[in-house]
Formats: C-alpha cells, sequence, structure tokens
C-alpha cells in the first residue's frame, strides 16, 4: 500500500499494533493450514501452538511464521508433576500457552476459524479489533444504550454519570462467530442447519455482577491483569467432562474481573467458524456438564471474593477453597478440579516468578 | 397489496398487531405533521394526544389518525389536586396519557422523530418492532452473547443454563435513535457534529442489577405489567430541573423490574431523530440533575425492596419512601418529588380502578 502523500513512494508498512506485546496461541492436533488465510493480519506475530494428542505427530506449521511449538512430553518435562492440571485430548490444553508466554497480551483462536467479512465485504481483521478492544476502558457500572461509547462516532448517552466515564481498564475481549454459531450438542441437534448471518456491529461491556457463556474460539485478553485465572480445568482424556473448559475459564474471570474493578466486553471481532462439531460427540462430552452448570452457574452468582484478595493469584486461590467446599457434593470432580486450580497457580508463579524474583527454569 | 394465493383478488390488509390493545402517547406542544410520515405505521392505531403548554393553541393532527387529546385544562379537570403530579411545561407529561389510557400496551414517541432506514435501505416498522420486543421473552438472569435468542436465526449459545431458558415476562422495549444521538448538554456542546450513522442489528435484555439511561424518545412498555412506575417526576415550570423525566423513570422501572423479575430491552427499533435541541438552553435544564445523578444512581443501585412488594404499586410507594429518607438531604426538591410519587399512584389507582372494583368516574 502507497500513501498519496507519501512523495518518496517508500511502501507504508506501519509496525502491527503490540507486535512485541502478543502472543497468539493456538492448540491444534492437525496442521495450521488455517494459517494461510490470516497471514495479512497474524504473520507478524509470534504463535505459541500447543500440540494436543499424540506428540509423535509432527504438525506443519505455513512458512513464514515464528512460532513455537509444546507437545505433552514438553509440558510433562516444563511442568513435571505439575503438569497434571493441563488437560489432554481437548482444547482446555490451550491454557499451558497462556503460562509459557511472557508477553502481556494474548490471543487464542481456533483452527476452524478463518478470516469474516463485514456486511461491506472488507475482510475482518479481528486481532486488531480485539486490541483495540483491550486497549479502551471498559463500563461495567453502568449501561451505555449506544454500546462502546469509545469507538469513533459515539459517546455516553444523557444520563450515564460522568464520574463513570473515565471506565476501567479491560481485561478480556470475547469475539464472536459468523456461520457456524458455538450452540450445544442439544441445540445443534435440533437446529442442525442453522447459521450465524447477522453481523452486529457493537462492542459493549458485560455489566458487573452479571456472568456470560466465554467461548474460547476467538478470545483475547491482558495476561498482566487477569492470566492466571484463565485456566480452562480439567477436560478430555480422563475427565468426566468436555467444552466446558472455557466455561469455566469464563465464570472464574468474570466473577474475579467483578471483584478487582476490570472490565470484559463481548461484540466485535467476528470471525468465520467453518465446521460445526460432530453433536453425538458433544452431547457425550456436555451431558454432565448441562445438569451441572444449573448448580455451578449459581454457586458463581454468588460467590464473594474477601476484601483481602487483591491479586489475581489470592482471588483464584480463594474461588478453589469454594469450589471444594461447595461443589464437591456435586460430584467428586470438583474435588479434584479444585486442587488442579491451586496447581494450576503453583506452576503459573513458578514460570511467571514476581518481578525481582530469580528468573525460573523454564525449559 | 394483493397475495399471489389469493384467486378472488381481495386486497389483503392484515390486522396490525395489538391494534386495538396499544395506544400511541404522543406529547407536543405544535402541529403534529411528522405523523405523516408515520402513516403507514401508526395510522391504525389510537393516539393520546398530551399537548404541553398554553391550552388554547389548536393542534392540528394530520387526516384519518384517531386521537383524544388533552390539555392542560383537561388534566386539571380530570384529576383536581392531583393535576400537581402532572409536569407542565416539559415532555415529562406525556405520563398523563399512560394513566388515561386503558390499553395494555403503549408506544410513546417525540414529535421529532421520524422513520427510521435500516442499511438495505429499507423504512423501520418502529411500532411493530416494539411489539416483538414486548410479546417475546427478556433474559436477565443470564448473558446471551448472540444477544436476542428468540430471534430468527439465533437461538442460546453453549453454556447457556438451560433452565433459563424460558425468560421472563417483558415490561419495557427501549428503542434507539439515528442522526441526532441522545446526548446530555456537554457532550452536545463539546460534539455539535456528531450524528449516530451506526445501525446496530441488535436487541438485548439489560441484564437484572444494572441500570440504563432510559430515554423517552422512542418507548414501549406493557402498561398492565409496569404502567405505574412510569412516572415522569416533576420537571419543567417551577421545578429546578427537566430532561431527568424519562431518566428518573428510568431507574425507578429497572429497580421495580428486577425485584419482580420482569424484563427491559434495548436497541431496536431505531428512529431517525431530526433536530437536536438547543444545547445551552439543555444546560440550563439538566444542571442540576448533572451532579445529582452523581449521588442518585448509587442509591437506585443500592435499592433494595422488601420481600413484602408485590405490586408496581407497593413497589413505587416502598421506593417513594426510600426517596424521601435519603434523597431529601441533596435537595427539598426530592421530599416534593416524593410526595409526587404517592400523589401519581393514588390518581393512577382512581383512574385504573383495580378489576371488580366500581368503575371510577373518569371525565
Amino acid at each position: 500500500m502507497v500513501d498519496p502523500a507519501n512523495t518518496v513512494g517508500i511502501p507504508v508498512n506501519p509496525t502491527p499494533l503490540l507486535k512485541d506485546e502478543l502472543d497468539i496461541v493456538i492448540p491444534t492436533i492437525r496442521n495450521l493450514d488455517f494459517l494461510e488465510t490470516w497471514r495479512p493480519f497474524l504473520q507478524p506475530y509470534h504463535l505459541i501452538i500447543v500440540q494436543d494428542g499424540d506428540p509423535t505427530k509432527k504438525i506443519h506449521v505455513p512458512e513464514g511464521y515464528d512460532y513455537e511449538l509444546y507437545n505433552r512430553n514438553d509440558i510433562n518435562r516444563i511442568l513435571g508433576p505439575k503438569a497434571s492440571c493441563i488437560s489432554f485430548k481437548d482444547s482446555a490444553c490451550r491454557c499451558f500457552g497462556y503460562m509459557v508466554s511472557k508477553k502481556k497480551y494474548i490471543f487464542t483462536i481456533d483452527d476452524d476459524c478463518f478470516v469474516a467479512k463485514d456486511p461491506a465485504g472488507k475482510a475482518v481483521n479481528a486481532l486488531e479489533q480485539h486490541i483495540k478492544n483491550l486497549l479502551c476502558p471498559s463500563t461495567p457500572l453502568f449501561f451505555n444504550t449506544l454500546y462502546e461509547p469509545y469507538r469513533e462516532g459515539a459517546d455516553f448517552v444523557r444520563g450515564y454519570p460522568f464520574s463513570l466515564r473515565e471506565g476501567v481498564s479491560t481485561a478480556v475481549s470475547h469475539g464472536l462467530w459468523l456461520n457456524i454459531p458455538d450452540y450445544d450438542a442439544p441445540t445443534q441437534l435440533v437446529k442442525p442447519k442453522e447459521r450465524n448471518t447477522r453481523y452486529v456491529d457493537a462492542v459493549m461491556t458485560i455489566p458487573k455482577g452479571t456472568l456470560f457463556p466465554m467461548c474460547g474460539m476467538n478470545l483475547a485478553f491482558d495476561r498482566d491483569l487477569i492470566g492466571p485465572a484463565m485456566y480452562f480445568g480439567l477436560m478430555g482424556d480422563g475427565q468426566p467432562i468436555g467444552r466446558y473448559d472455557d466455561m469455566w475459564a469464563g465464570w472464574c474471570i468474570k466473577v474475579i474481573c467483578d471483584h478487582l474493578g476490570l472490565g470484559v466486553k463481548t461484540g466485535l471481532p467476528y470471525i468465520y467458524h467453518s465446521k460445526a462439531s460432530n453433536p453425538f460427540v458433544n452431547l457425550k462430552k456436555e451431558y454432565k456438564g448441562i445438569f451441572w452448570q444449573e448448580e455451578i452457574i449459581p454457586f458463581f452468582q454468588n460467590a464473594k471474593l474477601s476484601k483481602e484478595a487483591i491479586t489475581v493469584q489470592q482471588c483464584y486461590i480463594e474461588l478453589s477453597k469454594m469450589v471444594k467446599e461447595k461443589l464437591s457434593a456435586l460430584d467428586p470432580y470438583f474435588e479434584k478440579l479444585a486442587d488442579a486450580m491451586v496447581t494450576w497457580i503453583e506452576a503459573w508463579d513458578e514460570l511467571n516468578p514476581p518481578a525481582g524474583a530469580a528468573a525460573n527454569g523454564k525449559a
């Protein structure tokens, strides 16, 4: 692209936003050919690939991408016994990538997600929109009817308290999906042909005190602000449940963001989700979650963290205790999960020692 | 319009939705020529026109519209001493129309609002969308990331609790504005040229526990469910404040809807708002509200109604007591307002006697 005002004719190639402060985390079991379509937007960034399943399989990454790749053997080697907190044979393993990153921001995307088009037919730079969302404040304390007040052409409407117009720091940006919507197995079974074609041109803050179903398919967050709470739980191999990894993380991060005064946004950007997963397989993974969530959600809605909990880690350890105390009655699985939450924090702190502490031996 | 399957050639003119169950309330000081553009959508409905200001002035209503009109003399005659609760020289007087209506639903619109066009260039039937919003449930207890789950092509996403998918009854539908956005005077002064051109194709429920700035320009509600709380307060002539009538009603109805388990929606439909009001005049009306709201909003955020309050009237009387107790310190105005809230309920009950009670003498 040549800037018309650029009279010496040098091609303008501005440095991509946050190029050196953001990692892209991709969990996968196959070749990453989907990255070809993302090249104009994602190639400048560093990838952290978390290879799930058979570690001997060779994953092909399109040429020109800068990446590090971790398979199960790497995870076991790096975390030792603490590797037990990282799921296997489930995309929940992606959270290992959050832990080994040293960057401030994470964008995570599934390998069946492609570049969406906006209603004008223009390719959507999803990462750029996530970065915009994360870099401008959130407004969780009062609802703005014209949506994101900081967007060009928008503002706070009449009646919005002026004292709240500075907003709070944004910790999470949750993007949406065109084509295959993120439905549960029962809805997939009932509406196999439903496709999402509605492009809603909005970004909004999820109000304080309100929980939401966070999908991990197209998600970005500020690791410094909320990273240690982005644990995707125990799913997949050897566990009684799947497809609740991102939901679990979403409930936890929302309670903690509300407690710490941080914001969570949802809406733009869209990605194009290409392939519906098998609803029968999904039902098998989900069915316990479908009735457990009827108790888990009220649990999180009522979870109150103490005012002593002032770091994400402290909040998360408090939550793990409540999980053990209140949810173990539902199923012994939650006792195991509560323990894994603690292990996760220990592993996080080991790989991410507080500034000033001696550097830790990350392999 | 002729239905191609209609072989006998009778023009099909389906009865408009809720034709006999909805009144359109319009506060005005001028001729209602704006109704010409609304004719295809609004003419079948009955209008209640509340004439503000000089009662001797003759308001012209476009031919073909069925209406009743009340000026200040009518309000004084019908309500007697209780007319003191109805504002004068302020569009807050519109709530008198809510009170005299005998219909289940109300749509209220300002006389500087015209038919908007959607991105495809199609005229938006605002009333039809409001009716859709009111007739389908709300989901205030959990956030659905794909917005209105009951819309065609949409549903509840993965992780949405099944027990909450029936939703709750919708009491209020809050529509938005293209062209001139509903900004306060300071924002108008700072951004005199800002126009809203973003058509966001979404309807959503405002979560339980979250307040919002309700604008009275393009608003519909279920009178049976929330009517007695739709009081637009004391504004205009003889009052220290203006332009907070709809805000006041919005705070009250949201607290009461949350308490009674009713829903409030916002988003579609858009109207085209033609004319920015004078920001200098607005600033004069608003300036007390701008600092008062910094205390009023926390007051409403913390307002807890007792479990004995099971009707809208009971809730509203409880709120009026809290207003007197907690907000009078802010300004003696709130003592007067709290009294007016009680008067409003008395007048409402007089004009709307409970079913079974003897019909009351509405003039």
